[in-house]
């Protein structure tokens, strides 16, 4: 903290130094000045109008973007234009390289004891049934009760895992049960299952499937995936419950090449430090079955609007805002990982990293994952984010799905964690769309990120 | 009144007769027995289990049940069954006979400015697009507008019809919008398109397309019609508002013969006047969409358990109780036009008719059209229904769709009125499936309907 004693010289306003510097705790080194501009900002954003226009134009013109698809080809057009046309000091494309998984069509129906429909989605990564597959349905609460069930239970037949997902406001209900979604089919073909069926892992009772990746083993039979809607879960456990079920199911799915898509950034450069980077964003590829409005239409939108505004000669950043549109996150955060190996060398330059990436709702608390030395800066943030309803969080965060790369490597995250109590009543299905977003809530995620990005773009860092 | 000193003798409980009589007002002839067996009744129903399993099995063995699908068919062998099981007086099939519409696909996308798809479902009795129908799209507010129209706007182009249906407790925002659906196609035609786009006639924000009956005129065009979901329509409107709109449909739907289904009828033989009946029900059949559970799995559910339990010797009715689980009320009222048609000479011995087929939201009020010298028995009622959470209503009520033709023949009807606010969100879609259904506002309405029918049954009528 050696700057403190210059820029409590240079600090405008009163109360900068000791006093305010509770025992046995530094103080910060912001300005009362940066901290009152910062606040300026956060008020003026709450009235802005860019994120929902980046949002609505996204999902408008360019609608979903699954990874590889020509729809993602677009997005990554549209975005970069976007990112012209807002006047970014910088704008470019680096390649991210993946394995093209398409999905062409899928459907169930109970075959016995009687005919219906049932609204399923295959999995991310599935493969195909090559043609109708018909199997009578074996059913298990847990993936942890598949593992423990006998070959011969389970040989033949299509395996149904049926735990549901709590609704919580951190998402925390998401990975008690993802792991069957993940992992089920590789422990019930393991198994000799012919197929796999998951009770959606959302928190809905609305008939849409919840996509999302799976994952095989190499020496495994692979067998197709899919999720039912939590309403047909519901049916074919009462069904299971009036005796035998036999099922149809009919995928066409899988992977068929390599693809080559961008990430797309675009540049704020700082003002005092621009070779340091501050890495913020969202990711620009969605599932195909929605318009990718709040996963993640909105933490782009979100991101570009806070960086946008920071543009401005009254709001220059310290450091260099890199506003990161990530590539294909739903199938493994590969983009994120792409960008990670492409700026290795220059690592140290990365002071700071978060994303949006948990939908549309307000911030409601503020997490940080720092240095010791860094803390104090930092935590004079928190009283500017306080007034947008934010509370403090803990001191362990994550960065968001994207930033865990680079967080393996070693830089400072935070989070500017997100209301998603309703988050997973729409992730992964063809009803996340715009309507989901409340543009009030948006326009607070702008108020809090501008907070935090412009004044951790002034935090001295420890050399500095 | 005449029966009303002879009542009044025999009435076990204080306050018969003038002194609880407003001025100017008949005194009802129920007696203060009749009314303490409909009070039990009432609270006894609250705590019945016989209105959720028929909805559940119904919806779960059978599952939607379009008129003239085998799920249709089997329908009515369930229902048939289910009333036999449930010991039933009397259990009678009868013929009903209409054009069968069949569903075979629909889809639909945006081609130009950018492909995207779109979530459409083809109304009832839509014909097909024979193929995949492209054509510039041209916007209408509503219904009106499209009238007022040039032939030239709209010569060669998709309409599309965008008037929203606004949410209210008692369903008045369905008829303002509904004219689209249904005639939607007949004015567009006239005018020289080559297909109908109406949005939902729903008040959910959801993926789901509401389906629902369409009518042609013989000497117009017969072009197919469809209706978007309501995030699809808006995605058209914004899409719309920026420029030129190229849309592509593919429809296999149509009229393909006749089939011949059947009402299913179970009835209580009364003990005093066993040759009057009172018709009760709901309508078998549903949309092929979802399981049909709030239309109108919930209304046969309700008066059959209202019904079953006036089997027993503690509450016969006065009446005969005749239950009709109608065929075809979906397509227009078919198998109400049939039952009419077949007790026409029977017409006098129908005391009242009254029908559930409002989803499952609890009774708010209870409306009645009966003659004058029957209210004061009427409105002996209402003080048993009011604990429930019921107020007075009208009198001039209808008595459901099904009870039209009835109440054409002169036919006095009451209505027990349910809370609609959340019912067209889920109206004719796939997501009207059992987990919509609260089972205690079920439980409500079963003891409401006890309430009714009990009393009901034995009012005395005018000539005895």
């Amino acid at each position: 903290m050696k700057l403190l004693p210059l820029l409590c010289l240079s600090a405008l306003l009163v109360g900068c130094g000791g006093e305010q510097t509770p025992p046995n705790q530094t103080a910060g080194a912001l300005t009362d000045e940066q901290l009152r501009t910062a606040a300026q900002l956060r008020d003026e954003m709450l009235a802005s109008n860019v994120a929902w226009e980046v949002v609505e134009d996204l999902t408008t013109e360019v609608g979903a973007r699954m990874p590889g698809t020509p729809s993602d080809a677009k997005g990554v057009e549209w975005m970069e234009q976007r990112f012209r046309d807002l006047g970014f000091d910088k704008v470019t494309l680096e390649p991210v390289e993946y394995p093209l998984w398409e999905r062409h069509h899928e459907m169930a129906n109970v075959v016995a004891p009687f005919e219906q429909p049932l609204a399923i989605t295959a999995l991310g990564g599935s493969v195909g049934t090559n043609g109708v597959l018909v199997a009578p349905v074996v059913y298990f609460a847990t993936i942890d009760d598949l593992q423990a069930a006998a070959d011969e239970e389970v040989a033949g037949k299509i395996v149904f895992i049926n735990k549901r997902m709590e609704k919580t406001i951190d998402g925390s209900g998401y990975g008690p049960v993802v792991a069957g979604r993940s992992g089920g089919a590789k422990v019930a073909g393991a198994k000799g299952a012919v197929a796999v069926l998951i009770r959606s892992v959302g928190t809905d009772s609305d008939r849409f499937a919840h996509t999302g990746m799976m994952r095989y083993d190499e020496d495994i039979p692979k067998i197709p995936a899919a999720a039912l809607s939590n309403p047909d879960a519901d049916q074919v456990e009462r069904l299971l419950q009036r005796g035998a079920l036999t099922v149809s199911i009919d995928i066409s799915a899988g992977f068929t090449g390599t693809y080559t898509g961008h990430n797309v950034i675009a540049e704020v450069t700082g003002s005092r430090w621009p070779e340091e980077v501050i890495v913020i964003g969202g990711h620009l590829d969605s599932w195909d079955l929605g318009t990718g409005a709040l996963d993640d239409g909105a933490g782009v939108a979100v991101t570009t609007a806070a960086a946008h505004r920071l543009l401005s000669e009254d709001a220059r950043p310290g450091r260099t805002i890199r506003m990161v549109a990530f590539a294909n996150e739903e199938q493994g955060l590969i983009g994120a990982y792409a960008y990670a190996a492409a700026h290795e060398t220059e690592i140290a330059q990365h002071f700071l990293g978060s994303e949006s990436d948990f939908g549309a709702g307000r911030v409601w608390r503020y997490d940080t994952n720092v240095s010791e030395a860094l803390l104090p800066s930092f935590e004079q943030i928190f009283p500017i984010l306080e007034p947008l309803g934010i509370e403090r969080g803990g001191l362990e965060s994550g960065g968001g799905p994207d930033i865990i790369p680079l967080q393996q490597l070693g830089i400072p995250v935070v989070r500017l964690s997100q209301d998603g109590t309703d988050y997973f009543d729409y992730h992964h299905t063809a009803n996340d769309t715009l309507d989901k977003i409340d543009p009030e809530a948006l326009n607070q995620n702008v108020a809090a990120w501008i907070t935090l990005v412009y004044l951790a773009s002034h935090i001295p860092a420890e050399g500095n």
